[in-house]
């Protein structure tokens, strides 16, 4: 099949008349967890209730556009919870063995099969290096927590190499880099997840861009990175868990 | 390849350091429409100053839930025209030869794919039937125009039917279709536009989820839908415009 085609065949929803493969869940299979556990030490960042400073749900879509250019002021540990909450941040779980975790964005299946990391350049009170978010720390409540996973050496160069040689990007006070762990929703939908962690990447992506305007920042969507070097950075096999988007945020240099 | 693995791949940025084949953009050849024109009447909708009940973002977040038990409650014009505009309305256009069109939502290199139909089955003044939504009208604007494109027969079995049986949806007041328009993208990156279209389509529906709650109203995604018979319904012709999401909105019953 010509490969436009087979592209487009990839944005349909599969015909359902066409009998599938029982996904694992049909076979009993166990559920795979809901969130990668930390490694390293918890660090709890402050509660976000007084982050946000523009809370208008229609200024924030007038607003909102591609930031590309950044300024040197730092984000605060606040900005940096809401940020992650509203991305991320579980809000309920829910059904036996802890079936669904319910957060600020659906999910086909309430799978969620992502993870959240960051690299922070300039976050007042956060060692520069990379963080990820820990969002079962605190189900239902407005806050956050990290793990500090390592410095990041050459950190401009690196981050720049990471987006493809996007160095404005790497001006940014912090990136967040979204990893998929793709069992956790093929375990439900088999071959038919894929398309549909696409679609809930874009439900993640568009909160972190509207978060961000309600902080008064700017921020930039990146479906452009070296898949290779991201991998290398974040520590992910590139097989189970593999980096799938970025999202730039900081404050605007004009 | 295994299938598992093809599908995994697909949700990777492609190696950029891997030669691709130039894009038609990058072949001098003309830029798409941005939009498909209207083929019939234009419908003025309210402007939509006044509906949002709900402005607070971080509430939003808190109450955004999958609704999927509506009310006989009709939805009002000026709701249905907030909800269009926040979804694919166009602020502004941008660029020689209208390049861009920046919209509530970001899509790869501004090229905005999708087109909206709305399956109109109770909203206040608006005849029952197929509408398409047409946000070149009102550049810039706060408010919205359709076009009615046709009644559609026994409306509640070709909704479920059009989303696979799930019945619940065709309850609704309103059902959002996004169709894609794959070429928009491919002109401007070839074969890695689709990962990009499916992220973007992400971004739209949260967008439409988060504008429902905003209106007092629930909503629910809907990956899994019957394509052909979307195509059908919608009058697409499966190859250069199909179904690839669809959004129930409306009152909750309870």
């Amino acid at each position: 099949m010509d490969e436009t085609i087979r592209n487009r065949e990839f944005l349909k929803c599969p015909d359902f008349s066409v009998e599938m493969e029982k996904s694992d869940q049909e076979l009993k299979k166990p559920q795979p967890p809901l969130e990668k556990a930390a490694a390293g030490g918890i660090i709890e960042l402050p509660a976000f209730g007084g982050a946000v400073t523009r809370a208008d749900y229609t200024e924030l879509l007038d607003i909102r556009r591609s930031e590309r250019s950044y300024s040197d002021r730092p984000v605060t540990r606040e900005q940096l919870a809401f940020l992650l909450w509203s991305v991320q941040g579980v809000q309920e779980i829910r059904g036996i063995n802890r079936y669904a975790a319910l957060r600020p964005v659906p999910s086909g299946g309430a799978r969620h099969p992502f993870e959240l990391y960051i690299t922070v350049k300039n976050v007042e009170g956060l060692e520069p290096g990379l963080y990820h978010y820990l969002p079962l720390e605190h189900v239902g409540e407005k806050a956050a927590a990290v793990e500090f996973l390592r410095p990041i050496e050459d950190m401009d160069k690196t981050v720049t190499d990471m987006l493809a040689g996007q160095s404005w990007a790497a001006d940014a006070p912090l990136v967040l880099f979204f990893s998929c762990l793709p069992y956790r929703a093929e375990w439900r939908y088999g071959q038919a997840a894929h398309r549909v962690m696409l679609i809930d990447l874009g439900h993640a992506g568009q909160n972190a861009m509207l978060s961000a305007a309600a902080l008064g920042m700017g921020s930039c969507c990146l479906a452009a990175y070296d898949a290779a070097r991201c991998d290398e950075v974040l520590g992910l096999d590139g097989k189970d868990e593999f980096t799938v988007y970025a999202v730039s945020a900081g404050f605007s240099r004009v």
